[in-house]
Order: structure tokens, then C-alpha cells, then sequence
């Protein structure tokens, strides 16, 4: 055939690197119906190991896009965490979530290639597939056009890895958008020099993955091991299987001069449950006759300096350090030419905070953790107490709960007193609540799924002067389109016998079930506690709007119902 | 080709007719991996309409087979029961579903189709899919054979009503069993003469599915109005759809010599929307553009006299007015050689029962449905108070979640003081229990699922003596397989720290999974009642014997393991 020409291609998203934070980005642009494309430079999925744990928060957002009933299903759920130092009394279990409002009380672990698979089952529905093995070669961007958001901008070259003989191995994709969510080691992030920012520390430590042969009571528990000989973390996993994170000597497995890993032979999975048995005893851990994965890392605790080229190329996952599809409806709206490509801006500005938040905390946890236990002869040393103390203090951050979004077009915390437990800038709590019409039970957050819509949640109050209410609304949501860019959700603060969600002006009751009541379920066992639980005034009421990714962006008094409109008109065209 | 030879095949189970009943047998069947096969007459399924109504405990049953959650997303929930009466007062909204245990406190209601397509979809997945069109046309016994449970007793010929030109058109089917699942017409009914008992009454209802148009309060909860011009029944289905059932006057609408509905034009849909609309007067229904489905039908209030013969076929479904996949598990144990045929016997002692229980429910309720209204010049007439006690009295029974077996080989009422809620003969309720070794909250009735096991629940009163019970239990549990025939699961009152589920001898414990707690979940919110509900003595404790359909054998004190032994020998090989 001679020389195959070069492929081109056009595309809106590039993802580069279908990892859970790729793949999870992917999934929410095609759910947004963007026309996205993603690549990959393995030929396969990992099958076992890799990254594995799911915070709360994190399931709440599984949910909020349908895919959470297989993955919890498939994953291990894990409710308890148990603290074990030197010395007696020094086993106690505690809840290993600490958020009250976790919707979800326990993290999940399941192998990485388990969760990519649940997206890409959910993608393949909307006929997304991962190209791959490939591999990017070249990324420019074109600066002259960054003002026109239907430019394509960035011009990336990838190589086929395996292109059968004959076919180009070669193709170029331009796109209006890059993501580069392409690991710790990032290629995107390298081509446009940021710097990662922090620490690398000296805790080098050793993970495994087997089913383990113990008399360790809490082996399905997250258990924090403190002791003379090491640290050790047991995180129980999918089906039998458990992780062992193993504190190693530094000095032993850490070229001091490079900081890379000399002798990863030294230190096999053998060597490593050898280390874990000390940290252990007086348990026993045999060694299982196989391992379903392993590794050796140092911990670093760094941020990338930068999540955002020009707003037209975006870093992800381990290559910034953060991740989340939270960006999806951001561009989705620039695309869909709703919004301009300043609110793009946030992307950088609510998630780097996220991650340094992370990073700062985990400076702390890993200084204490890894760090000697407190003993009769080591009175300076880290105390049982002091490691329980941070775990429950930041129990609610790093479950992702606590995210704290600052102010931006996107966030205004003006009028929070009208709904005082509703932090504005954090997602809206689960709550249960009866639909008016049917007396059927919701939980709140599936009434939020990630479907790129503002909910507003109309809390009726009093119920008085709803026309004006209405009249207020009606111009705001016919503008940007009941159903399009806005949902409205009218929330009454009971159901006396009679109520009828006919009787509410057209704007509150676009569709029957929209209607829902903070009423008890008709056994009396839930429900009747959304405007007490929000701090809501039952005779004042309130407006919550709820962003798309499920964060609450304002809040508004019925009687202001108008300024709903200020607020979308400084980000939405 | 000139004459094709007749196929002949082999197969444990033939089951005539793909409904809701015979799908949901062969899945069942397929699942305890018996070789069965389904056959219909129909070409395709019914796209719209038929029945559509699942009870309470029907939907734990799909629970049971891990078919519960799409169930779930794609039916229609229904909470609550409005109850509409002529005069002032005459309108009150209540609980649907009364069973203070019921686990779904609905009724869900989703068309034939979809229904059947939740069991095609898990057949499908262990290689078994519905063959059709095919008619039987024939079904002999060879009488000779039949105390030999491995005999293909059966012979039933099939006719292909598409079979491609040049294929055979019949086909002969050897069964060891046959299940007739072929409706209210049955034709396996007939082939035995088996008679209906009971009354055809002269009420005559119309049936219409369609998107409504009505200011009607209540259209999205089950409606009960009875008025002078005639009953109607409101019940909201998937999606918007609506099916209202409409009373009839018997002598426009069926010839009385003949019992048969004569002119089933002159009450096409728009005239049942016009009599509908009188009863709902003062409410608007406008006739719809168009109608999902209609039909006109006279209630019949008959049983099956026979539900077996010869414990080789039996009938199921409409065919003989009861549905369920209880025989499934029997059956399987015939086949594996477990049990003997007796057991089979129990199918019609236990479903006829209910059946009957049903029918003789219907009949009261239709003549107070059907019944004229009491007003003020007919005193005589049915008021509001007797129409709700009546609904509220049987609620228990007709959510299924009351269904009471007689004694029998499976059933022994004795030990009933050691669980004194635990009602032998009826289905294990639903309850939250903590997971001994992570905490986790568990609901007992999904460590109940229909796998073909019976359940020993052990729950353990104050742990003494645990080596005595265990020596009862080892003989039994090795005799039968754990994890075979038997499932062990071991309950504790409560979990002290430090509990640790190795503590436990190794019959309790076959699995890490396998011991519970009944203690508060991590956060205090659930759980810690398993005991107190179940009216089981903390420091006594029982053991708690649920069949593989759920419903409670027998009951063991734990002083007294031995005596499963002799329930399970009274069955079992």
C-alpha cells in the first residue's frame, strides 16, 4: 500500500490517559452528550491492584450519574477503623467515616480496573470506546484563536502502538479541549513544564494484595497498626482480599541521592510480608502461596502548580493530584455556547484548594503515622490518642463531604442565614423527603443526578403569595429552558390531607413528580425533617440552587426569588 | 427435503407458557441449574397492559433472586390508597400496604412485558430463552414409571406454528416434570379435566391504560371511588400512565346464558372512558388520543380443584389462580436426588390454601366494591367505614407478606416459644443486622437469598456451651454440606470489643461473612432490635431453620440442634 496518509480528526475533549479519573471525566462529558474521545497508551486494563479506595463523597457522585447499585455491589464496603498501639488498651474501633452526613457511611475498595470497567460499560451504551495502545506524541495549541470557544485550538499527535501493518500508526486529533489525566508521571503536565509543588518525603512504604492466611481480629477492618516495629495499614478489599501498606526503612530500599528506588528486588512481596509480620506480632500473618499484586513507592505530597493551560487544556487525577468529573458540565456549557470560557476558571480555582487541603493533611497524617509510637521509653512519640484525634478531625475532609468551594461567579455566599445548614459552596446533604403526589420516599440527592442542570429547590414556606413567587421564576426559567439548563423542585413543609399539586402555579409543578413534601412516609418511620435538618424557617422558606455537580451555588429568599437571575447571568450567556 | 423427522429431546422440567409465572419458574429452575425448558404459543410478548401488579412480598421474592433493583427503577411504586365515598367526609388517603413487616411498604406496578423481560434477561444469562411460537398438543403420563423420580414420565407434543418450510413442525418433548403455566384458559388444565371451583360472578369491569388528562386529586395513588354511578379503580403505573378499572352494568355487557361478554365493540375505550368519567364525576377525565391498552373482563372467583398430577404436572399461575417460584426449589431437590417425590406433595397443600384464602378475600370485596354506596335514602348500602376495614383487615393477607403454611413435612410448628414473632410457616421478616467482622449493615433477608439452601439462623443467646451446640450441629451440617444443602449463619446478641468472629467454633463460622451481631450500626442510627422483634430470649437464644423460599420450617432450641436432624430426615435422603 505504500505510505497511509496521516488520519486527522475532530473532536470537542481529548482525554489523554483512561484511568478512573479519565474514564470518569469521559463518562460525564458523553452523558452531556459532548462529543468526546479518550485514549490510552496501555493495551489493556490493569486487572488487580492500582488505585482501589472510594471515598463517601465519591459514591455519592457514582450515584448522582446511576452507576453507584454495581459499585456497591462489586466493591468491598469498609465501616470501621481500628487503631492498634504499643501499650494496653491500645486496640479501639471507631466509625471510619465521620462525616454525619455521608449519605454513604463507608468507603469502598475495589480494584482499579473494577471501577473503569463500571464507566466504560456505562460509556460503550453511548458508543465511547478507549482507543488505545496510544500514545501522544506532540501537543500545540493555536493562542490565536483562545478567544473563540468553538476553535480547535489544540492539536495533538498520538501514535498507534499496535496499528496492524499497512495503516497508519500515526493519526492527529484536533480538539476544542485537552484533558490530561495521565497519571502521577504525566505527559501533558510535563510538555507544558508545571511543576509539581511539595514535598517528596523519606516514607517509603510496600503494598500488597493477597487473601490473607491471619488470626488478626480486625482483618476486615481499616486498621491502623502503630507499632515498635513499623507501621502497618490493613485495608480490606473486594471479595477475600486484603491490602497491607507496609512502612519501610528508608535508608534500605531509597537511593538518597536520587530518592528513586534502588532494589525493588529486595524487596518482593516475600521480603514485605516478612517486614509486615514484625509490624504485626504478636498476630500471625502467614505468607499466601500468591499475591494478586504489589509494589513500592514513596510517598509524595505535591500539588501541580497549575491545573489549567489557557482554560483549553486541564490536568487530572494523580497528574495534578486531585480528581473528579467536576469540570464535565463546566465545559459542557462552554460548548453548548451557555456559558463563556471564564467559568472554565474555577475548575483550577475550586479543586487546587481541594488538593492542597489534601496534601496539607496528609503531611500531618503521615508525620504521625509513620512516625515511632509514644512507649515508656519514648515519651516524644506519636500517642494513640494524638493519631485518634487527626483521624476523626479530618474525618470529614478527606471523606470528600467537607469539599468547601470558595466564592466565584459560581458561588455566592450572600444570603446563607435563610438556609443555615446548607453550606453554600458545599453538596447539598442527603435527606429524605415524600413526593406530594404519591406519597413515595426520595432521598434528595437522587432527585440531583449529574444531568449538567441547576436544581432550584423552591422550599415553599408558608405557601403564601406563590403567584408572585411564580411571576418571579417564570422569566428566569423560561429563559434558560425548564428541563435544559434549570430544574425546579417545589418543597412543601408538610402534606396536609387534601394537598394537591395542582394547585400550584404551572413554574412549581413542571411535571407531577417535582412536587415533594417534608412530610413523615405514611409508616412514620422517616422523613419530616428537611427544613429543621437545613435550617430552614418552615413560615419564611427559602431558595437553594444546586449546581450541576451537586454543589450548592446560592440561595435566595422567595421574596428575591429575581436575584436567581443576577446570579446565572454572571456566568451564563 | 420431503418429510422431516420428528425432533424428540430430553428435559427435567417442560414448562408450558412464558407469563410471569412460568418465567418466573423456569428462572428459578435455571438458577438451581435444573435442565428446563420454556415454551409459549405466543410469537412475541405482550407489549402493553395484562397483569401488572406485584405485591409486597412478591417483590421480596425478586429480591430473593437478586431481580428486585430493576424492578424497582422500572415499575411504578405505589404508597398509598385513597379511598373516595359519596357524601361529606368521603375522602381519605391511607398506607397501601398494611403489613407492618412488609420490607417494600408498596405495590409495584409495571406492564406484563417488562415484567417477563426482568426473567428473559437473567434465563438468558445461563443459556435458557423462551421457544416460540409453540403449542402443545398433546400430554401423556406413563403411569408405570411413576415412582421412579428419574423416569421422563412426560410426553408432550409440540407444535411450531412458524417452523420454516422443510423443517419439522413437531416436536416431541420427554419430561420428568410439567409445569402448566398457560394461563386463565389453560390448556394443561383442560388435558386433566381439572375443574374450577367457585362462583363467575356477574360483575363486569372494564380496563383501560393510558396517559391522563384529569384534575383528579389522587391520579398517582390506588384509587378506590365508589359511587352511585358506579365503582372505578385508579391505579398509577410506570412512567405517566394510569389503568382505571371500571365497573360495568353486567346486563349491557354479557349474555346471560352464556356467561360470555357478547359485544365487546359497543364498550370500546372511549365509552369506558365515558362511564369512568360519571363515577369520577365531579372530577374531569378527558379521553385521552390514544390508549395503551384496553379490555373488558367478568371477575371470576374460582380455584383449580387439583394444583398436581401426580406430583409430575402441575399447574401454576392464572391456570390455577396462584403464582410463585415456590415449587422450584422442591423440585430441584427431587431431581438432585435429595429429597423424595413426597415432597412435592406439599406444593398443593401449601399454594392451594392461599389461593383459596384469596379467592374467598375477593369474593367479600367485590361485593363490597362492586356494591352500591350507602347514602342517605340507601342505608342499606356499603359505607366508607366497611370498604376501609375491609381493605385495612386483609392488607396483611393480600400483600402476601401474611401467607401462613399448614404443618407438613416442611413445616413444624413445635418450638414455636423460643422465637415467638418468628410465626413458623410464614416468611422470614426483613431485619438490619451488623456484620460481626466489619461492621457492615446487613439485611437479613438478603443473606436469605433463593439459592436453594436452607438457612440455619443460629442465634447464639449468651455464647455459652458454644462446643456442645457446635457437636449437635457439625453431624448435620457435614451430613447435608454446608454450603450445599445448608447455610450456617450465627448471631449474636450483641458485639462486645474485641469480638472476634475466630473465637467462634469453625460450624458457626464457615465463612468471615457468615456471623452477624445484632447490635446499633457505627453511627447509631439502625439495628440492635433483632432479638427484641423476633421475641427471642438474648440469654436463651434458637436456632431459626428458613427453607430455601424463605418461609420458616422450623424452630430449634439450642440445647436441641439435634433436632433439625429429624426435620431434615423427614424430607431428605
Amino acid at each position: 500500500m505504500g505510505t497511509s496518509p496521516v488520519r486527522e480528526t475532530d473532536v470537542d475533549v481529548l482525554i489523554i490517559g483512561a484511568g478512573p479519573a479519565g474514564m470518569m471525566c469521559a463518562n460525564a462529558l458523553a452523558k452531556a452528550g459532548v462529543n468526546v474521545r479518550i485514549v490510552d497508551q496501555r493495551p489493556k486494563q490493569v486487572a488487580a491492584g492500582q488505585a482501589d479506595g472510594l471515598q463517601p463523597r465519591t459514591i455519592e457522585v457514582f450515584q448522582s450519574y446511576g452507576l453507584a447499585d454495581r459499585l456497591l455491589k462489586e466493591g468491598n464496603q469498609m465501616y470501621a477503623a481500628a487503631f492498634y498501639n504499643p501499650g494496653p488498651n491500645g486496640i479501639q474501633a471507631v466509625p471510619d467515616v465521620t462525616a454525619p452526613t455521608a449519605r454513604y457511611p463507608f468507603e469502598i475498595t475495589l480494584h482499579q480496573g473494577a471501577i473503569e470497567n463500571i464507566f466504560a460499560d456505562s460509556m460503550k451504551e453511548m458508543g465511547v470506546e478507549v482507543s488505545r495502545p496510544m500514545l501522544p506524541t506532540q501537543l500545540d495549541l493555536d493562542l490565536s484563536k483562545l478567544a473563540d470557544p468553538t476553535a480547535y485550538v489544540a492539536r495533538v499527535v498520538l501514535k498507534h502502538l499496535d496499528a496492524p501493518e499497512g495503516e497508519a500508526s500515526t493519526e492527529v486529533v484536533r480538539a476544542r479541549f485537552v484533558i490530561g489525566a495521565d497519571g502521577a508521571h504525566s505527559w501533558v503536565r510535563k510538555r507544558f513544564d508545571i511543576a509539581m509543588e511539595g514535598l517528596q518525603t523519606e516514607y517509603v512504604w510496600g503494598v500488597v494484595d493477597m487473601i490473607p492466611k491471619t488470626d488478626f481480629p480486625d482483618i476486615r477492618n481499616k486498621s491502623v497498626i502503630h507499632s515498635e516495629n513499623g507501621s502497618c495499614l490493613v485495608i480490606p478489599r473486594e471479595g477475600d482480599k486484603v491490602r497491607l501498606y507496609i512502612q519501610l526503612e528508608g535508608k534500605d530500599a531509597v537511593d538518597a541521592s536520587s530518592g528513586r528506588i534502588v532494589d525493588k528486588q529486595r524487596f518482593g512481596p516475600h521480603k514485605l510480608m516478612e517486614v509486615a509480620s514484625k509490624s504485626l506480632h504478636p498476630y500471625i500473618f502467614r505468607t499466601p502461596e500468591t499475591f494478586d499484586w504489589w509494589t513500592i513507592y514513596v510517598i509524595g505530597q505535591r500539588v501541580a502548580s497549575k491545573f489549567s493551560i489557557h482554560e483549553r487544556v486541564f490536568i487530572a487525577g494523580d497528574a495534578c493530584h486531585t480528581h473528579s468529573p467536576k469540570a464535565a458540565w463546566k465545559l459542557a456549557y462552554v460548548l453548548r455556547g451557555w456559558a463563556g470560557l471564564s467559568i472554565l476558571k474555577t475548575y483550577e480555582l475550586e479543586r487546587r484548594k481541594y488538593a492542597q487541603d489534601l496534601i496539607d493533611f496528609d503531611v500531618k497524617w503521615a508525620d504521625l503515622f509513620s512516625g515511632k509510637p509514644r512507649t515508656e521509653i519514648n515519651q516524644g512519640g506519636v500517642s494513640h490518642a494524638d493519631l485518634l484525634e487527626a483521624f476523626q478531625t479530618f474525618g470529614g475532609f478527606t471523606s470528600g463531604i467537607g469539599i468547601h468551594y470558595s466564592e466565584s461567579a459560581l458561588v455566592d455566599y450572600a444570603n446563607q442565614r435563610y438556609a443555615r445548614n446548607v453550606v453554600i459552596g458545599q453538596r447539598m446533604a442527603p435527606q429524605t423527603l415524600i413526593r406530594a403526589a404519591d406519597f413515595r420516599v426520595e432521598e434528595l440527592q437522587d432527585l440531583l443526578p449529574s444531568d449538567t442542570r441547576f436544581k432550584l429547590l423552591v422550599f415553599m414556606g408558608e405557601m403564601k403569595a406563590l403567584g408572585e413567587l411564580a411571576a418571579a421564576l417564570e422569566p428566569i426559567v423560561s429563559k434558560y429552558g425548564q428541563g435544559t439548563a434549570v430544574d425546579v423542585l417545589a418543597i412543601a413543609p408538610s402534606r396536609p390531607p387534601g394537598f394537591c399539586v395542582m394547585d400550584l402555579p404551572p413554574v412549581l409543578r413542571s411535571h407531577w413528580s417535582k412536587v415533594l413534601c417534608d412530610e413523615k412516609d405514611l409508616r412514620g418511620r422517616q422523613g419530616g425533617t428537611a427544613y429543621e435538618t437545613f435550617g430552614i424557617d418552615p413560615h419564611v422558606g427559602a431558595i437553594i440552587c444546586v449546581r450541576p455537580d451537586g454543589y450548592v451555588g446560592m440561595i435566595a429568599p422567595l421574596k428575591e426569588a429575581g436575584s436567581i437571575a443576577t446570579y446565572f447571568a454572571s456566568f451564563m450567556e
